[in-house]
This record gives structure tokens, C-alpha cells and sequence, in this order.
């Protein structure tokens, strides 16, 4: 399979065609592209013409020709990239012999000391990179002015390659580069919730990707452009599937097909993991028991992770949920998620993969505030779990908010690597209809500081395992990915997959940085599309957060498919699957106090984060209901009380919606007609379902604060009875 | 919506690029298409450049300026088509004027009096043609010469300008052209078995294309390419759910989504149908019964239907699927069929509605031949249907096997028009995996002779109405459309879409005229190319037929994905759910015995057929165990017994695939390289499933005839517990 993208372009020298022929074919797929065929299916590798006249003459002739080995897949990766992607941004042919030119060579190249990289004295650049980290420096060899990629593996190169590539995308000067970048953690990951059957749990775009049925025979092209997509921004593994796993991945056949998708994301770079299912030895080992600390058990775990490396020599590793939400687990054996992890751990060390064992866990016996499961479950187990074991950590505690404070995990194990665990697709944001870009949310919590280590122990430097010195450290998004043309559904979606990705190799990346990468790439590199549109971007969740769950409030979603906002439910069979659950409205006040006086959830926090919090004059009011249950009266900031405060948000939330409706409009002279179309269609999705949580909220809540809403707005059309009575059964991703 | 692709042209304009930018832009995008960028999402309207350079001038000559009144949406569209087409074709931009040629001008118009049609004295011949058949003919007008594409609608216009193109498309003559083609069915439409979670029973290219969650805000984009692509065959309408229904599509949230579907289809002449669940009054009425001779269900299903044309003022009607398996019906109730369909037909009347009665049914209560049930249930109630209905037939009797004697219902029912029900999608050919070209399979039905008026009478002209005056006619076919990007998922099976639209159209045409139309817009008119691949397309379906079930075997595929073969099974709940219940083997011999000594099946038929069949001297080999019980050592024509003839056929029709892929590994230099490696790669997987078909079934059928696998085949090498042992529990559409 890795095959195939090679014999793309070396086929072209066969199909013979006149120039006549040349002109027209380039005529018609200009005006097919002109015409509107933007699909997005090219994501932000859409490689079109530099548009700016003077710096498209001054690339050109600074490239004058590449140098590529190309001695293994991954380098014939390199070379057909910057093929293509030269080719469509500098509008010419490009000359490969890397001879011909007298100056401006584009080298690429894993460190040689006999090659131009070593020539140019690169070695001790590279002495900083490590195994992924690449140099793209300008230098002068044999008298012949060079940019040269190049770092210590094959992959670091292709990292750099698509790094040069977004420089001329994104049009910056590339006269005098010195660029050296390293990623700031090992694991940069993505978690797909695919199931057998290509549903996608939380999935907004079509189904899965992976088309199990088909594999190992037929590699759909999708894979070997996701892979691509994914090297482009520089993750390196996936979890192909769902946390809520199925054992029959593990069988045979399911190897094979494992096997296959493994073999093709391989030169790009990508390790494939799977998510095992902990009662695996039961359902397809005939086992009696799943007991990690039952010798038969662990046999069978040695002899299937021996089975799979058989079939994938660089297997990456398993993801484990359990004893959460039904799935099975240790606990199930009275055994702690130590024991199972370090099972499983014992058995894949030999092969040097390793386990990612989730502390996203509540249960329902437990009558705690679930969120203070996890650390009583997870923070006595530290220090006791193997050393090729990390626990993934979900950025908060309830789950993937439009915003919630940092899980109080991060920073309360220091002697346990944790992974990030973010959620991309947007299950708890507007799912695929709503625009939310969310590097701002990814930031916040990986710029709150944890005092772990004192002032400045953020949230990223715990993970990228800085503070507490752990060699394994990593970031994971749970995938928005589907099988729509455009891979997101909703075309700016891209934006979320592509911030994860940026994200986990340099969280120090502003928002406004990555939205501007993406927007220049996806779009146009027009200052006024540019100047528009990355604030819109960046505006985006927090609009979000005031029309869905202002000031704290959160999980009042509708029921089981998260779809629309339901604070009224109350008879589900757990508690803490209730929106009343979240909220506590009541007539004397809202929210949910987390306090000391009330679950003492903020006791899990280091006492600097716990003395902000706790008062609530200091709590930031963006998480006033989070932690505090708030009489009506209370006076914000603004003079407004609490139930005014959530009056102007939910009405100023939606009302930015409109404003950017409105600036979308002003942006169709830049955008091409079919995504321009789309979007415009999308925002007046997401404009009526504001107003549908705007009105459905407040009018619920009023029942409760019995103030009206105030006369500066126009009132609900709807009553609350008729919301209550909207049913989702097939709404998507369930 | 409508209007989306006409903005998409106008707004060419707008986009202001340089020159040089142009030429960068198109260099860039060809050399994306040289590197292998054909991803089947265009389907047969490619419009690459036309590579005879001579054709190519002369085309350019006789084609200057083109000329339409875009007095509609679908003639702006039929503008657009010709735009863009001519424009990719020709590689040249296209005048749109009108004016400024001498000579070579295009015009496509509505017939017009005072326009070029009327001067052109096109009114005789339109007269001919209807509301939907057009006229292209090369006249001199003004003293200029014109082509002109005329008819007596719109939609006549938009037909007959996607045949112009097609003229074009694959290199013919258009120096002199009077053509005349009016559709010889009146209803040339999809069924669609989609469901509201987007599972398609039976669909092998991912899930279904209509996201019902996202509508009716979000139209993708590919809602309007599918009605395009379904006008540029002539299809003209699409059921958008699946027979085994469900009410919900009928409440008013579904509806309005239905209704955004409409509105995007309407100006390319397709209507939309919907499948009425008969129960849907109990349902989502709440009324306490579904009797159609109730006053109550009556009143419910006229209000509904009210309902629906408020929204959707040209709705096409009802597809029914009912008292068959496990659907609500009016047998439930004691009625006849003919009792419900009467009653809605009533209802939808007076909107010009019509419903479509579908005759599959079958009754596990029933121990008679599920061959005979559709027939003995349908035939008394010929006369009895009201004017607005149809009755819609399988091909064959049992379920669209790979091969099947015509359904005896043809012919059968002369007071009532029945319609054809083709299955395009391959639930039994293969699925997903496997090169089936359907153009000979419905050919080889309509051409069959059913002698109901006398010989001559031919399942075609029963079903175009000609045998017995029906003035509703019509053909349909279970879409093989799915969420892939190739909208089919096997590249080669967009054919079978384009040969049902072809052959509802003109069912004359032939299978190679079919197949040589679609390989030359679809992939190359180089003559090496056609000469190859033209019989391998005709010969495919022969081929699946050869290695699943030959010689009149049916129904042995896996139990209920139909997935690869399972002749053993016979412990279902129904009888002829059973693959054993089909063939009948046993240590005397194997087949059906449907003569008047067996099941008497064939008692149904008229008795020039009847007699061909019922001798098994004279009934055609390829039928002979659908009709016959035969002793294993009959003897067949060829000399063989009938075990040998079954090993010769197993045997012979995995060598076939292997032929194919040899055939096709010559196609390269013809073919882009994405799909060039997508069809070679399924070609292995056919040619894996052959040879498991083969094995399984002869492995098995000689546990019954004790005979031995002539020596000159090679020996499966796996045993029989081992075909035994597979399972598919995640095939896709079940």
C-alpha cells in the first residue's frame, strides 16, 4: 500500500498528452475550480497559487529545483510532497535533479554528515531536535545557496518538509530561515470512537473512516491521505478505536485489517493503537474471569499482545476505559485500576508498548459528587502504576464542557505520567452544525496553573511532563473526523482536528497563531478575510459558552445524545446523568456549590487554586456555577444579579451569533462559492439553535428565579412546554 | 437552495485573478488531476478534455457560442451544464452571448414559436415527444448554423443537453445531427432503503447521503450533485426511505426536511416519494387500528396526505411494503391488498399522487413455494386496484438472485400497470467487493418473453405499458448510493446506476452500448481501452452467476448479510429463510422441483413458457435447477454430469475473476492511477471470494452427490468446517 502515493506521481511521466491538450485540461479544471469545487476534502493542504505577484516571483526563485533522497517511504513521501505542493503554490514545474539550478535548492534530507546538512554544519542544530524535530535552515553549500530540511530520522523530515510548506502557504519570508522546532510532547494523539459497525460515538460527520469490512483487501485512499493530514500537523498516533471497546478487535481477522491500516500510516509516521476491551479474555479467550491478578488471565493478555506485535512489529499500544460507565474492569475482581493496568502493562513491555488507562470514571453506586471520582479513585494509586503506564486525564472533571475548570487530576500525581485527554469533536458544543474553534478552550486549560510545583505549574507543563520530569508524556483529541467529503462536517470544524494537532507539538501556540495558520491555509491569505476572520474564530466558543452554559453552568444538555439543551430532565436512572443534577436550581438560587459547605470538590485542588475558587468574590465569575450554588439576588461584576447575568449572556450569546452571520456574508468575495454556501447554511443552523437554548433555558430557569426577563429583549416565542416536548431519537453520534 | 449552483457561475466574475495567476492556477490543478486525483465523485461527467485532436478542432468549429434563456432554475442550470462541460471539453472558454459567432451556435430552449426552435420548424417532430423526450437536431437559422436542444419543457431541455454532452463525452459526430428520444417509462426512479439512523439496508458504500439531522438548515452540497447526476440519465424520481419504514418520516419536523430535499431536486425534474408505513395511524396517530376500511384511518391518512402536499405541492406518493416480512399491512386486518392500496390511493387523488404497491410479499404461515406467494396473493386482485396505483414487481420471484427467471406476475395482471423493481445495489452479487455489471441481468428480465398477449410480449412491454395500454409505466432500481466518496463504493458499480437510468429511458439499448457510453465518459475513449473493457463489463455478471450460484442455484448466500456462501444453513425460524430450502440437495440430486410433479410454480406462467420449462430437455441449463430436482448424474449438453457441470462452472467462474484481474492490469496506461489501484485491489478481494465461493459450495454439495472434484482442478485447500466456521456479524447493511 505504501506504494501507491509513490506510483501517483512517477506515473505521470506516462500519460502522454500534447500541449495543446496541457492548456486545455489546465483551462477546465481551473474553471471547474472556479466554478465552486471546493470540497474540503484537501483539508489545509489545498497548495493553490501564491496569489501575492512580488513574493510568488521571489519563492520562485528561491526554489529553484529540489534535492531529495528518497531511500524509504517516508522520503518518497518527502519528495512527492514537496512535488505537489511546490507545484500548486509556485504555479511551475518543479526541477527535481537538484543539479541544474545555481542557486536556490530545496534540500531535504535525514542528517548526513556527507550531505548537505552536514556540510552546512547543521549537526549541532540537531542536537536539540531529538527523533521528530527538525532544522530548516538557509545555508550556502558549494557555493550554491540551499534551504535545507532535515533532522535525525526520516520522519523529522517530513515534518519539516510540511512545516516548509505552511511558511509558503501562510506567505512568510523564507529568505533567511533558522527555524528549529521540537515537539513538545511524545504522544500527539487521536482517539477515534469508531465502532464495528462505522457508527462513531459522538461522531457529527458521516461515519467512520474505517471500513472494517473491506480490510485488509481494499485500503480505501482515505487512509493514506488521513495519515498524511495527520503528519502534515504532526500527530503520530491513533487510537482507531472506541474507548467503549469491543473484543473482537482482537481477534485474528481484526488483526489483519489492524495490520493493513497500520502499514499504511507507517511512512507518515503514525502508530496505531486499539482500545481493549478488559473482559477480552472472557469473550474471545473462553476464560472464566477477567481477574488481572489471575495467572490465566495474564498467560492470555502475554500470548495475544505476543500475537498482535507478531502482526505489528511497531504496535503502539492499548487505551483502557474502565470501570466506567459499564465497561468492565479490575474493580469488577476488587482489584484497584493499578492492578489492571500494570497487567496489561507487564505484558506489552517486552515489545515496548504502552498502556493509556483512562481516569475518566464515575459510578453510580457512589453517591460523591461525581466530580470528585476520579482523584479518590486515581491520586492513592500514584506511584503504583508501571512505568510504561500513562493515565489520560479529560481536561476537566464532568466531561468536555463548552468550559470547565482544569481536572484536578493535573498536577495531584506527580509520580504518574498523565496524557491530555481533549475532546475535538464538539459533543458538548453544537455538535456538527456550530461553529466552536476550540484551541481557546484547549489553552485555558493548558495555561491554568495547577501550584503543583508552586506559582507556574500550568496544566501543560504537567503533561508535557516538564514539571514533574516524565520521559512519556503526550496529548490526545477525541477525533472529529467522519466520512464526510469534507472529513468535519462542518467545514470549519477542520480547524478543531487541526489545533489539536499544532497544540501537542507546541502548546505554547497562541490561538490567534494556529487560527491564522488554518485560515491562510483553508482559505485565503486576504488581510481583510485574515483580519475578519481570526478574531470570529477565536470569539467562537465563547459565544458558545454564553448561549449554552453561561457563568458556569454545565451538563444541562439534552439526554443521552447531548443534542439541545434539556435542564429540566430529571428522571434518569443515575443521578449524575440529571441536568438537575449540575445546575441545583432552586428558588433561592443556582448552581452548584462546590465549596467546603458543599461537596468539597475544590479540597481536590492545591490550596492557591482552592482559596481563589472558594470565595466567591474572587471564583472568576466564568465559573461562579461551577462552584457555587448563588442566591437570584447575588450582584455581579456588571451590576447585574445572577439572574440577569444569565439573561445577558444567553441573549448577548446569541446575538453574537447573528454578528457573525453577518460577518460571514462580508467574507464571500475571498471564500469560493461551495464552501461559502455551506457555512452561510451552517450559521443559520447555529443562530436558530441559540435561540432555541437561549429561550429554553431561561424560560425553564425563571420557574425557578421567578424574575422576569428583562424588557430590553424580545421575549421567547415559544414556551417552555413546547421545548420540553422537542425529542432527538435519531440525532447523530449516540 | 435552488439557487446555489447558479451562484456558484455568476460569481466567476467576481474572482479577480491575473492572468499569470490563471495560468499558475491551472498549471497547479492539472498537475493535481496528472497526479492521480480522480476520486469517482464526478461520476460520468468528468468533462476532461476531449484527446482526438482533430474531433477536438472540429468540436470547437461547430460549437462558437452557446445561447439559452435562463428563464428557470433548470434552464440556468441546463446554461451551467453547458458551461462547464463545453468549457472542460473543449478547453476553451465559452461564449455565452449568442451573437458573436457566424456560425456554431448552440442554443437549448424550451420549444419557442418565435425562438430558433420554432424557426427551425422543430414543431412536427416535437410533437412526438412529449413532456419529457427532446429534439437535437443541426438546422440553419438566421444563416447561422445552429445545434439546437429543444423540447416541450425545461426539463426536456436539461435531457437533452446531458445527451448533448454525452455525444461529446465519448467522441461522436454532431456535424449533422436530428435526434429524437422520448423515454419509453413515464416513472424512471431510485428506491432508496435508507433508514433514520443513515444505516442503508443492503448498502455497501457507507451510510446513507441524506443527514436528516442536519436538515432542513444544512443542504450538502451532494444532495444537488445526486439530483444532477440522476437528470443527466433521466431519472425523475427517488424514494427517499426505505420500504421497511418508519412513521416518523411523516410528522412535521420530517416532512419540512423532506420538503428542503424537494425543493433542491425539483429543478433537475426529480420527485421525491416517501414509503408509508401502513401502521403509521396507530403509530403516530393514535388511533387504535390501521383497518384501511375504517373511517377513522381514512380520515388520518387524507389529513396527512393534505399535510404533506401543503408542504410539498408536487409530491410523487407512496411506496407500501406491507403484510411482508414482519411489515404492518392491511391483511392484519383482513383486507386485501388491494384494500389498502385503494385507500390511500383515494387519499392522494385528488393531489395527483399515485402509490406504489409493492408485490414481495411472502408468509412464513404459508407452506406453499415462496416462489408462488406474490402471484396466488396479486393475480385475483388484478382489476380491483384504483387508477393511481402500481404494482411494483421484482425482476424474479424470489430476491433479486444473481440470476432469476422473470417474476410470472408479468403479464400476469393486465388490468393493472405494473411496475419494475430492479435491485442495483448487489445484496446478492457480491456486495461492496465484487465487479457485477447489471446491464445484462436487466436485460436479459426485460427481454424475456412472457407470451401474456401472445409472442412478443416482453416483460419491458408489459412494464412500459405497451402490451396492455397502461398510461402509468415505470421502472425502478434499489440505489447502490452511499456516503463513499465515489457515491458507490466499488468504482465500477456506478455503472449499474447508469445503466438503470439508461435502460428506464430506452430499455432497448443494449448492455455493450450501455457499458461502452459509461467507460467512455466514466475513464477513456482510447479504442484499446473499450475493446478490453467492454465485454469484461458485459461478462462480469455471467462470471458472479458462474462462481455463486450456476445453473439455476439461488438463494445460498450467508444468513442475513447475504454475505459470501452458506448453502448448510438450515436452522432459521422460517423455512425459507433457509438456503437448504432452495436447493434441495440430497444424495439423489439437487434443484427445486417447480414442475407440476414439484411445487407447480411454474403452473403461473403462460403456457409457451410453462412448457419450455416444465421439460427438463428443453428448459435453458442455466435455469435448470431452479426448476428441476436433477439426478447428479443427469447428463448435461455439454456431457458433464450435473456434479461435473457444477465443478466446471465453480471453477471456470473463479478462473473468470482471475482473467479480469489479468485484463485489467492491462488497463494502467488508460486509467488515473487512484482508481486504477482501487479497482485492481478489489479485483484481488473478488478474486479471494470466488475462490471461498467456489470451495464452500462444492465442498458441500459433494457431502450429497459423493462425488470427486475432477482431478484437473486444483483441491480446496481448506476444509468445509472451516467455510462452516466464518462469521460476519458487522457486514455492512443488514
Amino acid at each position: 500500500m505504501k506504494m501507491i502515493r509513490i506510483t501517483r506521481i512517477t506515473r505521470i511521466t506516462r500519460i502522454k498528452r500534447t500541449t495543446g491538450m496541457i492548456v486545455a485540461m489546465a483551462l477546465s479544471m481551473l474553471l471547474a475550480m472556479q466554478a465552486g469545487a471546493e470540497t474540503g476534502y484537501e483539508l489545509w493542504m489545498r497548495y493553490v497559487p501564491v496569489q501575492n505577484q512580488p513574493l510568488l516571483n521571489s519563492y520562485r526563485l528561491q526554489i529553484n529545483s529540489i534535492a531529495v533522497n528518497t531511500g524509504s517511504p517516508t522520503l518518497r513521501i518527502v519528495k512527492n510532497e514537496l512535488i505537489s505542493g511546490l507545484t500548486g503554490l509556485l504555479g511551475k514545474k518543479i526541477d527535481t535533479t537538484g543539479k541544474t539550478a545555481l542557486n536556490g535548492i530545496l534540500s531535504a534530507e535525514t542528517y548526513n554528515p556527507a550531505g548537505v546538512s552536514g556540510k552546512a554544519g547543521l549537526k549541532s542544530l540537531l542536537e536539540q531536535t531529538g527523533e521528530e524535530g527538525f532544522v530548516i535552515a538557509t545555508k550556502t553549500v558549494n557555493n550554491k545557496k540551499h534551504i535545507i530540511i532535515t533532522g535525525n530520522t526520516d520522519i523529522a523530515v517530513l515534518y519539516g518538509t510540511f512545516h516548509f510548506l505552511r511558511l509558503i502557504q501562510t506567505q512568510q519570508n523564507i529568505s533567511s530561515l533558522q527555524i528549529i522546532s521540537t515537539p513538545k510532547m511524545k504522544l500527539r494523539m487521536l482517539n477515534h470512537w469508531d465502532n464495528l459497525n462505522r457508527t462513531v460515538e459522538r461522531g457529527y460527520s458521516g461515519s467512520s473512516i474505517w471500513n472494517w469490512h473491506t480490510l485488509p483487501g481494499y485500503i480505501d485512499p482515505r487512509y493514506v491521505d488521513y495519515a498524511r493530514a495527520n503528519a502534515s500537523i504532526g500527530i503520530n498516533g491513533t487510537v482507531l478505536t472506541n474507548v467503549n471497546a469491543n473484543a473482537t478487535f482482537l481477534t485474528p481477522p481484526y488483526l489483519q485489517k489492524v495490520k493493513a491500516l497500520a502499514d499504511a500510516f507507517r511512512p507518515y509516521g503514525i502508530k496505531v493503537y486499539l482500545t481493549a476491551r478488559f473482559s477480552a479474555p472472557i469473550e474471545i479467550g473462553k476464560l472464566k474471569t477477567a481477574d488481572p491478578l489471575d495467572p490465566q488471565v495474564q498467560q492470555w493478555w502475554n500470548d495475544k499482545i505476543s500475537e498482535i506485535y507478531q502482526v505489528i512489529p511497531d504496535f503502539g499500544g492499548f487505551v483502557v476505559k474502565a470501570n466506567s460507565e459499564g465497561q468492565p474492569g479490575p474493580q469488577d475482581y476488587k482489584r484497584t485500576h493499578a492492578d489492571g493496568a500494570n497487567m496489561l502493562a507487564s505484558a506489552i513491555a517486552p515489545h515496548k508498548g504502552i498502556i493509556i488507562w483512562r481516569a475518566f470514571v464515575y459510578s453510580n453506586e457512589n453517591p460523591v459528587d461525581r466530580h470528585k471520582q476520579a482523584y479518590d479513585d486515581f491520586v492513592p494509586l500514584d506511584g503504583k502504576f508501571n512505568s510504561n503506564v500513562m493515565v489520560q486525564v479529560k481536561n476537566g472533571a464532568i466531561d468536555f464542557m463548552p468550559r470547565e475548570p482544569f481536572h484536578p487530576l493535573f498536577g495531584a500525581m506527580p509520580k504518574t505520567p498523565l496524557m491530555m485527554e481533549f475532546q475535538v469533536t464538539q459533543e458538548y458544543l453544537g455538535q456538527g452544525t456550530t461553529l466552536a474553534f476550540l484551541a481557546p478552550l484547549f489553552k485555558e486549560t493548558l495555561e491554568s496553573d495547577t501550584y503543583s510545583k508552586g506559582k507556574g505549574s500550568t496544566v501543560a507543563k504537567v503533561i508535557d511532563g516538564s514539571v514533574d520530569q516524565h520521559a512519556l508524556n503526550g496529548m490526545a483529541g477525541v477525533s472529529n473526523i467522519g466520512s464526510d467529503i469534507n472529513w468535519t462536517g462542518h467545514p470549519l470544524s477542520q480547524a478543531n482536528w487541526y489545533a489539536l494537532g499544532r497544540l501537542a507539538w507546541d502548546h505554547s501556540l497562541s490561538s490567534e497563531k494556529i487560527a491564522e495558520e488554518w485560515l491562510r491555509m483553508s482559505f485565503s491569505n486576504n488581510a481583510a478575510f485574515l483580519s475578519t476572520m481570526i478574531p470570529l474564530m477565536c470569539n467562537s466558543r465563547e459565544t458558545v459558552v454564553r448561549y449554552m452554559n453561561p457563568i458556569g453552568l454545565h451538563h444541562i444538555m439534552g439526554t443521552s445524545h447531548h443534542y439541545g439543551p434539556a435542564p429540566w430532565v430529571s428522571n434518569l436512572n443515575r443521578p449524575e446523568w440529571n441536568p438537575v443534577y449540575y445546575h441545583k436550581a432552586d428558588s433561592l438560587g443556582i448552581g452548584f456549590d462546590r465549596t467546603s459547605k458543599g461537596s468539597n470538590a475544590l479540597g481536590q485542588y492545591a490550596p492557591e487554586v482552592r482559596k481563589l475558587w472558594e470565595d466567591i468574590n474572587t471564583c472568576e465569575e466564568k465559573n461562579l456555577l461551577w462552584f457555587h450554588h448563588v442566591p437570584w439576588t447575588f450582584k455581579m461584576k456588571s451590576g447585574r444579579n445572577v439572574w440577569e447575568e444569565l439573561c445577558y449572556n444567553y441573549y448577548t450569546g446569541a446575538e453574537k451569533v447573528k454578528q457573525m452571520q453577518a460577518s460571514w456574508k462580508k467574507m464571500q468575495p475571498f471564500v469560493d462559492p461551495q464552501r461559502f454556501d455551506q457555512i452561510t447554511m451552517l450559521f443559520n443552523v447555529q443562530y436558530e439553535e441559540a435561540i432555541w437554548w437561549r429561550n429554553a433555558c431561561l424560560l425553564y430557569f425563571q420557574t425557578f428565579s421567578k424574575m422576569p426577563i428583562p424588557s430590553n429583549y424580545e421575549k421567547p416565542d415559544r414556551s417552555l412546554d413546547y421545548y420540553k416536548s422537542l425529542r432527538f431519537p435519531f440525532a447523530p453520534g449516540i
